[in-house]
């Protein structure tokens, strides 16, 4: 289970940051999900290797233009570039009434079948990778953020049960796998079904959109194997700017994230005042947001580039990719 | 005046080319205009000189997304930049319609003052810089070309009149051109003003929307020093693609330039089959345009890429800008 980042900019587009759009993909690079659409996304898209005629579904977290405004031109050159395939929309009900009221002022013509899905809290969809649920957070609008959890793990052989049953490796363990019945040289009948088990346990994430309480998503982050959240600030900066933005400082999301146990957590959606490399010293740097979280948080953090891609390995671990 | 193309590619981007949008920008880099504004057109700026904050005119010629699809983005950042100056938009009924739209659904705060002025071939809108015409085309959808001339231009010295009068250069020169009255030693009283002259003349250009018939222009542009018009097609693939998306071949742009003596055509809006270095030998190739196009046109002929950058000289002659 992949995580490339296509925008991890806030309001803005900087030089360096598109504003926000997340890609979760399996490692097979077959059907894949975009969390938010922001402006570009098509564009960013171009310099990896997703397809966006391979796009399942877009899951929108909130209206606001840094998150949503890629939508129609994405849908827009999916048609010109022809495809058929059905496209499922998940998010607020603003999110299509904006994209049907776009399609008609632009005559916008989209003829492979859109499915609009509105997203709730009794959300449950179910796609061939994975299955969505969704969480209501807090924002300035109606915002969510959407648990993706992995589907189709494939079968492996409960080989721990085996050995303590006395069974030790052999080409008997081959056909069990396979699911065949088998007898054993001491008579005994084993049947491959009955020891067919998960080879690893399903991958998990949660992706939130804008939000000022971490701790909305306690629930929906039991067993996750990571959290992408937004850090658009540091704590002073928050403090700063007052609560009306309704955004996170690194510090509350990494409290939260360290109250949960969550192994891993990805911060993203940094105000495009903390550059990588700050032109004086002094000035606002993503080192800030970095010791911030680290100040609270023990499990692995990463702040998220532009391109980055994540992988939650079979064994649960999340580790940055090599580009 | 120099012209920038932020986007070159017809209907989707590409990898090389973005959708439309064109700088019309004065040497001085004080304000200037844009013409069309297809999605991430705001980004494509970010890799130009030219400030979203000094934009004094966006002109849109017509409502397909790839001319517009870029103009929230656009508006928000600026309200994010902390633009206060005024800003014109000017284009068919429907592009207010859309956006109005637009900033309904997805709450977009724009407190600078925005004001939007219908298209018609009645316009005679006045920037500092240049005075503004439109001309209506035929397309699929209601639009426009727009025709820029160039004010403020500074004012010379009629110094072939002096000559002619017997004046020959001194120091009389330079006290006429500052408008001053002169007395000769022969006796003559000079005024100043009664000499001037504009020190070369107005430049001017047409920038084209989608159109399928270039020779609604002829009146537009008379007297222009560059035409920028869509070339979408060679004239076989037209033929092949059939009339219905009522774009023009390069054959049809040229043949029209010619036939009005027009001193340069730049080329625009190229399908995303002409490659500029096709993969394989036989495929469509942005040479195939350029050959047509000069079989036709014996003015100075250009085909645009992204970032490309021409001026206009106070001679009238247009070039390339080294980038």
């Amino acid at each position: 289970m992949n995580i490339t980042f296509l925008g991890t900019s806030s309001g803005a587009p900087t030089r360096q940051r598109n504003v926000s759009a997340t890609a979760i993909h399996p490692e097979t690079g077959r059907g894949w999900v975009l969390v938010d659409c922001g402006e570009a996304t098509q564009h960013q898209l171009q310099r990896t290797r997703l397809s966006p005629l391979k796009l399942k579904a877009i899951l929108i977290t909130h209206i606001h233009g840094d998150h949503c405004y890629g939508l129609p031109g994405l849908l827009a050159s999916c048609q010109l570039n022809g495809r058929t395939e059905p496209l499922v929309l998940v998010g607020p009900a603003s999110v299509w009434a904006y994209l049907q009221a776009v399609i008609k002022h632009t005559e916008l013509r989209i003829e492979y079948p859109l499915e609009f899905v509105e997203v709730s809290s009794q959300l449950a969809l179910e796609l061939d990778e994975c299955g969505v649920t969704a969480t209501r957070l807090s924002h300035r609008v109606e915002c969510w953020a959407y648990r993706l959890d992995e589907r189709q793990v494939p079968t492996g052989l409960d080989t721990e049960r085996l050995q303590r049953e006395g069974v030790p490796p052999s080409p008997v363990y081959g056909r069990l796998q396979k699911g065949e019945r088998v007898t054993l040289d001491d008579g005994r009948e084993l049947n491959g079904e009955d020891y067919a088990v998960p080879a690893y346990a399903a991958r998990s994430l949660v992706v939130g959109g804008d939000n000022d309480r971490p701790d909305l998503l306690a629930g929906a982050c039991e067993g996750v194997h990571a959290l992408v959240h937004e850090a658009t600030y540091t704590e002073p900066v928050l403090q700063k700017v007052g609560p009306e933005p309704q955004h996170s400082s690194a510090l509350r999301v990494a409290q939260f994230a360290q109250s949960q146990s969550i192994p891993a957590l990805i911060l993203t959606h940094f105000s495009p005042r903390y550059r990588k490399v700050p032109r004086r010293s002094g000035d606002a740097s993503l080192e800030d947001l970095r010791s911030e979280a680290l100040s609270q948080y023990q499990g692995d953090l990463f702040l998220a580039e532009d391109f980055d891609t994540f992988c939650i390995g079979r064994d649960g671990r999340v580790q940055r990719l090599e580009p």
